[in-house]
């Protein structure tokens, strides 16, 4: 076992040419972590004058988009969204045979399906992935990448794709898993992000700084994950069993809170929203339920 | 230094008479964790019955509320909201006199202002209080429970509560604020428990199941603390100052995951609501600010 100390290091076995296109912020960082890892690194942006950092770093810049797949087995595509990488990639049928593509663009899954159905169409290897860090975090130890799809692709280089996080890790065919786990992960942020703010306009409606209270959100973020595990049992097994707080008792909570923004004539849109859920589900007979029974009222349209 | 692996122990320099009202389940755990600190501890409750429990460890059951106020200088309500403690209290204003009122009854910070009215106008000493953790956990040496109002009582008998929990924390002689601190923490709570159920409906939408998506939402929550601290900042000083995602790019984001919902057709109030915010928050120029310039639309009504 190695000592806990000990730096982590991530020299390839062996260095693998990889071509990056696109070098917005997101895609120099991939760059640069290919770089890092020792991989002979090819990039390419459509705009010139992008990438300076990387090419100072080693990269090697490619006259044409066309140029730069050419150079390597492995080509990494991240643009601002599909409509723009599916432009860039299009032409690029000819050069991509025989090659593995990730995109690890950022879109909905049902844009990388589509994308997925395209590289089928030509016979390509097509990888689709997320990017679950900030830039200044990618290849680092604990950087998360999904990748979902060709599974022999993701095989023949997951040993390259690590450069960019050591959890580099694969879903499954589906290429839109990637990107809706990344969805998912994304749905809950946001929840959570409105209502962090949220609480801070009602703190400081109380007379309550900032700086005093955020020290105690702290102890809800740490509550939060054992919460999600017995969500995750709650849904799969749709029993919603009462383990403390039922959903009656926690909607008048959310009432309470209702009623004290209002009081302070906060927007209440987030919220309102959400209480509109627990009022459906309690007249559909959950009150006594966990809360996490709320899931069939929000997937009651399907 | 004490080795962390030493058992935290609360054995009080001097054991305090304490009278508990109201055995509901957070009563019943308020009482055990006083008799468990050697506090002699008096208990009632309206309706005969109750509290078995801590009587078998050593609580005293009064034969009215009357007498159980009279038996401690230090007396502990806990009911169901501040109409039923309100009920209770009045009658016992005589008996009460000379003696610390501690109202840990879950309510709004109105409602705890408008029973430190009462207690001031008959110069009762009052602290408004509310206990953050579930039942089980009060007692226990990380139980967090806040006080406010009058800061001598609490001073005197800090040693004494803080049987409930070690934290025993003391906010400020505002009696609102131990409501309104908790009010501000579920609201974040509350925001993030909406988004964490919608997050697992947005996964078996895209054939992902609860148990394969819980361990990354832990990913979420362990950034939620740096960010709070980061928020704390940018709302106090109102500058917004845009550190990596700007509003527009994220509200991008949020756009993403409710088209992607809608496709499923899951409900999207909570999220919609969430939307109509970060929409007019960028009609107002906030879209290059960081995310908690949102702050400044939900406010906008003060």
């Amino acid at each position: 076992m190695v000592p806990m100390t000990q730096p982590h290091t991530t020299t390839p076995s062996t260095s693998t040419p990889v071509t990056v296109l696109g070098l917005g912020d997101m895609g120099r960082s991939l760059a640069r972590a290919f770089v890092a890892a020792g991989h002979p690194t090819t990039v390419w942006n459509r705009s010139p004058g992008k990438g300076e950092d990387v090419v100072a770093l080693g990269a090697v810049r490619a006259a044409s988009a066309e140029e730069a797949v050419r150079a390597s087995g492995l080509v990494v595509v991240c643009l601002v969204d599909y409509d723009a990488s599916d432009a860039v990639l299009e032409p690029l049928v000819g050069a991509l045979e025989g090659r593995v593509l990730v995109n690890l663009t950022s879109d909905t899954p049902a844009r990388s399906r589509q994308t997925a159905a395209w590289a089928a169409k030509h016979s390509l290897a097509y990888l689709d992935g997320a990017v679950m860090v900030p830039v200044d975090v990618v290849g680092s130890a604990d950087a998360l990448v999904f990748h979902s799809g060709d599974r022999a692709a993701y095989a023949a280089h997951e040993d390259t794709l690590k450069a960019l996080g050591e959890p580099a890790t694969y879903l499954g065919e589906d290429h839109g898993l990637a990107a809706a786990y990344d969805m998912a992960m994304l749905d809950f942020f946001y929840g959570a992000m409105g209502g962090l703010v949220h609480a801070f306009a009602l703190a400081r409606a109380e007379g309550i700084d900032g700086a005093s209270l955020a020290p105690y959100l702290n102890t809800i973020a740490g509550i939060l994950p054992p919460i999600a595990e017995l969500t995750a049992v709650d849904v799969d097994t749709r029993t919603y069993a009462n383990d403390g707080g039922n959903l009656a008792m926690m909607a008048a909570s959310v009432e309470h809170i209702l009623h004290t923004a209002k009081g302070h004539r906060l927007d209440v849109s987030q919220l309102a929203g959400l209480k509109s859920v627990t009022d459906r589900a309690i007249a559909e007979g959950h009150g006594a339920s966990s809360w996490s029974s709320i899931i069939e009222v929000i997937a009651a349209g399907r």
